[in-house]
Order: structure tokens, then C-alpha cells, then sequence
């Protein structure tokens, strides 16, 4: 039995870092580099990035129906995101693809269109917010390797309520200097496909350098992996007497 | 404390009691006329009901912003439901909206948008195909006066795998004479919301005069019921220290 | 269609309250009596004590078998509730009565025998600590009237991983000034009995006179009421055919 | 990084297999035996049994503490089982270890004391009872491998209402021959342990020959596994400032 690759699609708004020069100097390869040289890193894995400015931004059906896990960034630009890139990447997910929301993608269009929700919330950026992530489901292939916390000590504030449909698996609760809490990592799975929510990631910050946060990256696309060639699920009429027909 | 009225709106496609002959025979008001006619007797609810000839298919934003518990049934004819109005009754939900979903409304606009799925499944209309459901969490409010299962003579045949989100509750599951099974009594939040899958209803059964599919629509009503006037949860920017000053 | 009473037990191990002059200052007729004169002002409900100190508790079979929602408060003495009384309220939870566990009781014998695990976590008792408690289930019964979040000046830490099964609703998460967060508020049902966990309630602050808490017990009570009788459900050997025969 | 070993226990009763000559002939090694013939063709998994006649079951603390995943059948002699194995096999599973109950065992004590609900049903033996099991969570591993839905001709009837917590992840349901539906895969987790529910298997049919059934044990093998050494957590007091100074 040879072990599996299984193929990462890392996807960026890639704006920031662009026009930005503080976010340049951070991520000088972008938000999606920084994730990419990391999961390069570790073994099994097949790593491939998409960015918005680039034809269908980079997920072209042979893209999309070629990725096992996508990992997604954005921020200011999600109604940029065309309509029927949205569709093919959603038809993905319910087919078996891992999909994992990172930070202000809580506002893309695939997030909301498999969430069902608004996924709004609150938020600050502030220059001493610290943040602190607190394991709640210890055990869970996620967090691996994580202690029962870990601290961020600057962040950007997201404050509950978070609209987001019940978590089938809350990972971890973030609080912030301010008081305020956050559902900071959360599942669920829609069609066969598995879906991850982590909170951190402003792009002012060094969070994509975090080793607890690249940690629980790489966990969380090995927990999303389907577990064989995502497969359509068949719908439709069935006649009586197919089960004996089979 | 005077108790307080809840609002019902009763929707329905309202097209195969117009064009065939033998649901014209069964449901001579609509399928919502029927449904109406039972709620009705119930102390405590006002109804109304709209139809998708209607102009704005009779949910007009007041009407829609005046309901506390919307049922929908609908069937071939999904498409022809403005997204305008889905839009508006998938707010309303997460303000705290119940919505009952019936029979073949689960391919409704307003349920895959809630849902984030295809919500397909397998089928089959058969002159003997006999349902049973089975209680599968008694002391539920939904199934309140139902005993631990109980039978459809006549029925169409819903089975799996039915593509939705895991749900926070499954308090029905049916079988078929064919061997098929299905998850038929169904709830999940989105935002302040109560949504609530009912399986049976085809339109060339005399199911909406049952009195256990009855009870348990009323008792649906019931359970669906927002706890206070629906309202609108506040989101976005907070200085810190705003919790103080509150 | 006469409003039902709803027969509510409210239990302490009163033993605080007796040894210790704060907690005697603060909650004189104990905090069951605290929670009592609350409870006493809200119309159809009918109001029992129990506590450690009499015959079985207080919590004979027919007080427990006449009981439709129980409140549990315990700190330091849940080894001497006798494992029969434990067995007797389990049954009758089962059966469909309503638990509201309360603060220090997560270490009960009743809750963990629900829970099936051990409902450890992390504390500490500080004159400084502030806990602000936030909504993450907007719309859910037992946060109706409260707004986004509280805030209790002072009150003992709970801090993750709480040891519990993953709720099926968390309607509260807290934080608190040393950093810790808390899920301290969360609903599971249990045959056909439904269950809540709610965290404030240390016994040397004034916490049970704070009106958002008596609120959330006010509504917690409502909730966890069943909707019938509790009754028993029938298990056991079934001939083939015994459907045909009901 | 070298694959790592899964160490797998498999207990059984073992009584019927030595007293009934039906059941003998079927399972001449045991259930626990046709099970283990199995495994033992799986890469990576290390296999032991334990049975109740073996000094403290073959469960000795230094067994179940270097047990991975443990696989569990008993049928008419669960209170022979000593309480303290019972907590031991409890407290190892909170503390990581994956633990698989077949069939009969939904009455074993350490599937109650890890449920907090009675676990009781409805059952039937008959000769020619079908059952259907269908697939309702494709994409989870626990059914990579399997299609739609898949038969056994032969096996017990097994009925709603179970009286189980609502699973997290339900991913079989069975229609019988008579009727009834029953929950028969059913995933929760309790501390850092996975628990899996797999209905079939009674012992007069040759279930556990079956290869949907085989691939089915095998996948919840591998599900069930922790993600590294099971390790205890940590609760307890924590002092203020705490967190800064790890």
C-alpha cells in the first residue's frame, strides 16, 4: 500500500500584500507563500496556490476537480470572486473535497453559500490585542500536538456572536484582551466534504509564521483529506425491486 | 401576561390542485387550504396563506416581516420563485423566523440556501408503497401526543442518502415497503431561526388530513415559534472598552 | 385549554450557607431559598426545596416522580448523596423531567452519571475576577431578554477543557480577567429529558440576585419542561407483524 | 517518519460460541476470533482478545493502557464484568483510546456508563428477518469503501426507539424486513476518546464473515485511532498569571 499524496490548493486574494507595503514586508510571497512553504515542508502533500487576479482565479475545473484539499484567504475583494467559480468549488466540497476558511474568509461567498448564514461578527484591529486559544476538544487530529492553549500576542479581535450554523466540533474558544470570545476553530461537514474554520490571520500580524498555527494548518488538512477520489453521491427514482436487482 | 398570537403563513405552490383532476379531488382548497383549515382550530395562531400566482408570490416584505412561523410546500415549480423573495425569507429566518419545510419543499430556493447542500435524494410515487415513521427522540416537543411510531397507508418514497447538514435533531426516521429509509423529522438553527424538515405530503395522498401529520405540524409550529419579536442581532466594529460603557 | 403548573424542585447541599459567615450573610435562606424567591414570583410555577440534610435528601420517590424541571446546586459533598436517590433522579430524567445543573454541581453525581465523563476543568477563586458571559445562540429560549452578553463583577474561574460531551446547543461561552474562557452555558438531551448546564453560582458572591442570572434560570426552567407527563418509553421483544396489530 | 502501529484488543463474552453447538459451528475461534482472523491481514494493526473467563477479563491495567482501540461483544453476561475493569477501560478511553461496540454490547456497562442513558431498544430473532443498511454520511471513513446501501439476509431486528444520546455523526441507518428502523452507526466522543456504535452481529448468523461488515470494523479501526499516544489532561487549580508564565 503506497501511501497516498494528497493535493493542496492554497487560495489568495493576494491584494494586501500588493498594496500594502507593512503586509509586503510581512508576507513578501503573500498570505498564500507563507502557507505553501510550510506545507511544503511536510511530507504527502502536494501543494498548488490560486490567486484572484488570475484567469477564473486560478480554479479552473480541471483545478478544482484535481484539489483533495483547498485552503482559502480573503478579505476585501469577495464579491470579486465570479459566481460560477463559487458553484464549481462548492459542487467539490459536497462531492468529498476538505475545505479549510482562514480568518476573514468568514465573509467569502463559499464560506456563507455552504454555511447557509450571514458568518458575520465583531471586530477591532488594535496594536496590543493578544489572543489567546483555548483547546476545547483535546483528542481531536487537529489539534495534535497542541498544548491545552497557546497565545497570539497580537491579533485581530473577532468578538461572538459569530452567525454561524451549531459547530459539529468546536476545537478551540479564542478570548481577547478586550473580553471579548470567539469560536476560533470550528467543523462541520456538508455533502462528504469537511469543512474547518480557524479564526487567526489578520495580515498585519506574523500569525502565518506561528508554529501552533502552522501546526494546526497542517493537521486540519490531513483531518479534511477524503478519505478515497472524492465521488458523486447518486441521486434520483428508483423503481421497486432495485435492491434485489443489484 | 396575555398569551401572544403567533403569525402562520401557509405557503404553496398551488399549481397541481389546479391542473390535476385527482388532487383537485383531495385538496379542493390547496394543500395550504387544508393546512389551514386545521391550524385554524388551534388556540393561540393567526393564519395567512400565500401562493406563488400571487404577485410577489404573496410575501410581500410585510408580510414576510409580520410572520413568526412560515410552512412551505412546493414541488415542481421551485424555479419560478423570485430570489428577491427567497432573500427576504431566508433574513427573516435568521431573525428568528420558523420555517416548516414539507414533503417535496425540501428542493425549495429557500431550504438550499438554509442548508448549503443539494438536499437530493432518491424517489419513487407507488400505489402501495406503505410509510412508517418511527419516534427517534420521544419527549421532543414535535412529537408530543405521538405514540413510538406510526403508519401512511399511501405514500411516496423518500430515501437515501438525503443530501443535508448533519442535523441537531432527527426525531422521525421512516421506512418504505421497497426497504428504503429516511430521516423525516428534522431540525437546525440558522441564526435565531428554527427550521424544521417534514417528509410526508405528496400531493396525490390524503396525507394533510392524517391526524398524527397533523399534530405533529401543529406541534412544529409550536416548537418553531420565535421566543420574542424576531430581532435583527447587531454586528461589526467595537472599540475596546465598549463593554464598559455599555 | 388551562395553562399547566410546572412542579419545579430546587436542590442545594445547604451546607455552606451553615458553616461559613459570608456565605450565611449573603444567601440566608440559602441559595436554594435565593433561587426560590425568584422562581416563586413567576406565574405557573410551583416551587419544592430539597436539600442534603433531610431523609433522602429531601428527594424521595414520590417528590422526584412528581417533579416536571429539578435545579442542582452542590459543592463539596456529592460523595454523601446516596447513589440510590442518584439512580432515582436519572430514571426519572430519562423519563423526560428537565435538569438544571448549577455552577459547582458539574461535579455531581447526577450530572457526570449523564454526562458519562468526568466534567473536570480548571479554576481558581479570585477577589478580582470579572466574568463576562456572551450569546452564541441568539433566539434560543433561555437567552430570551438577555442582550449579546453580562457581566458579573466578581465570580470564581472555570476554565477549559471542560470534560462534557460536545453540547448540542452552547448558548453561553464566558471569559474571564485572568484569560481563561468557558463554555457556561450548553444543553444535551438524555432519553426524553432535557438538560442544561449553567455556570455562574459560587457560593461567596452574590451572584443568584443578579437579574440576568435569575433571568437565564427563569427561562432555563421553561425550557427544560416537558411538554406531557413525562412517561416512560417501552422497550423490549416484538413478534413480527405487532404493527399490523396496534 | 515510520508508520506507526495500531494496537487493537478484541473482547468478547465468549460464552454462547462454548455452550450453543449453532453458534460453535459459525464462530469455532469465537466472534472475537472471526474478527481477529480479519485484522490480522490489515497493515499496521497489532491484535490481541480478551475474554470474560480470563483473570480481570484479559483486561489487565497494563493491557487496556497499551491498548489503542478496543473492540467490544457481550451479550447475556454484561453484569459479570468487575466494576473496576469497567472504570479502567472508562478512563482509558477518556483518555484517548478508540473503543468499537458491536451488536448486543449497546447493553454492556461501559457503553452505558459512557452513554448516561439506558441504551434499550427493540429486538426481534426471526428466520428470514433482512435487514438493509444504508448510508447516511458518505465521505466518512468509517464507510470508504462501501456503496449506498448494502444487505445482510440474515440477521436480528434491532428497533427505534434507541435510547442513545444523540450521535454526532449518524452513518447508517437499517430498515428490517418487519418494518422497523434502527440508528446503526452512530460516532460520539467522550474526552479525547472516539466511540463508535456498529449495530449487527448477532451470534447465530455469520455476520462477521460478511465483507461490508468486515470493511466496516476495519474502517472504525482506523477512525477510532488516537492521533498520538493517548495522554491524560490536565484540570485543576491555576493560580492568576499562570498562563505567563509557561
Amino acid at each position: 500500500m503506497t501511501p497516498k499524496t494528497t493535493k493542496v490548493t492554497i487560495w489568495n486574494e493576494w491584494r494586501h500584500e500588493k498594496h500594502k507595503p507593512e503586509v509586503a514586508k510581512l508576507y513578501p510571497k503573500g498570505i498564500h507563500g507563507a502557507i505553501a512553504d510550510h506545507l511544503s515542508t511536510v511530507p504527502g502533500l502536494s501543494i498548488r496556490t490560486g490567486v484572484l487576479d488570475e484567469p477564473q482565479h486560478g480554479l479552473q475545473l480541471e483545478v478544482v476537480n484535481d484539489t483533495d484539499v483547498m485552503l482559502w484567504w480573503g478579505h476585501l475583494h469577495h464579491g470579486e470572486v465570479a459566481d460560477e467559480v463559487v458553484e464549481r468549488v462548492h459542487q467539490r466540497v459536497l462531492d468529498g473535497m476538505g475545505l479549510i476558511v482562514l480568518h476573514s474568509a468568514h465573509f467569502s461567498k463559499i464560506f456563507k453559500r455552504l454555511m447557509g448564514t450571514t458568518c458575520d461578527l465583531k471586530w477591532r484591529v488594535d496594536t496590543d490585542e493578544r489572543e489567546i486559544l483555548w483547546v476545547t476538544r483535546p483528542g481531536h487530529q487537529i489539534v495534535e500536538g497542541i498544548d491545552d492553549h497557546f497565545i497570539l500576542d497580537h491579533e485581530e479581535m473577532y468578538g461572538e456572536y459569530f452567525d454561524i450554523p451549531e459547530p459539529q466540533t468546536t476545537f478551540l474558544i479564542s478570548s481577547f484582551s478586550g473580553g471579548e470570545v470567539f469560536r476560533s476553530g470550528c467543523t462541520w461537514t456538508r455533502g462528504a466534504g469537511r469543512i474547518v474554520y480557524f479564526r487567526p490571520g489578520h495580515e498585519t500580524f506574523p500569525t502565518y509564521y506561528d508554529k501552533n498555527v502552522l501546526r494546526i494548518i497542517e493537521n486540519a488538512v490531513r483531518w479534511a483529506t477524503p478519505t478515497r477520489p472524492p465521488r458523486r453521491v447518486e441521486f434520483g427514482k428508483r423503481e421497486r425491486g432495485w435492491l434485489d436487482g443489484k
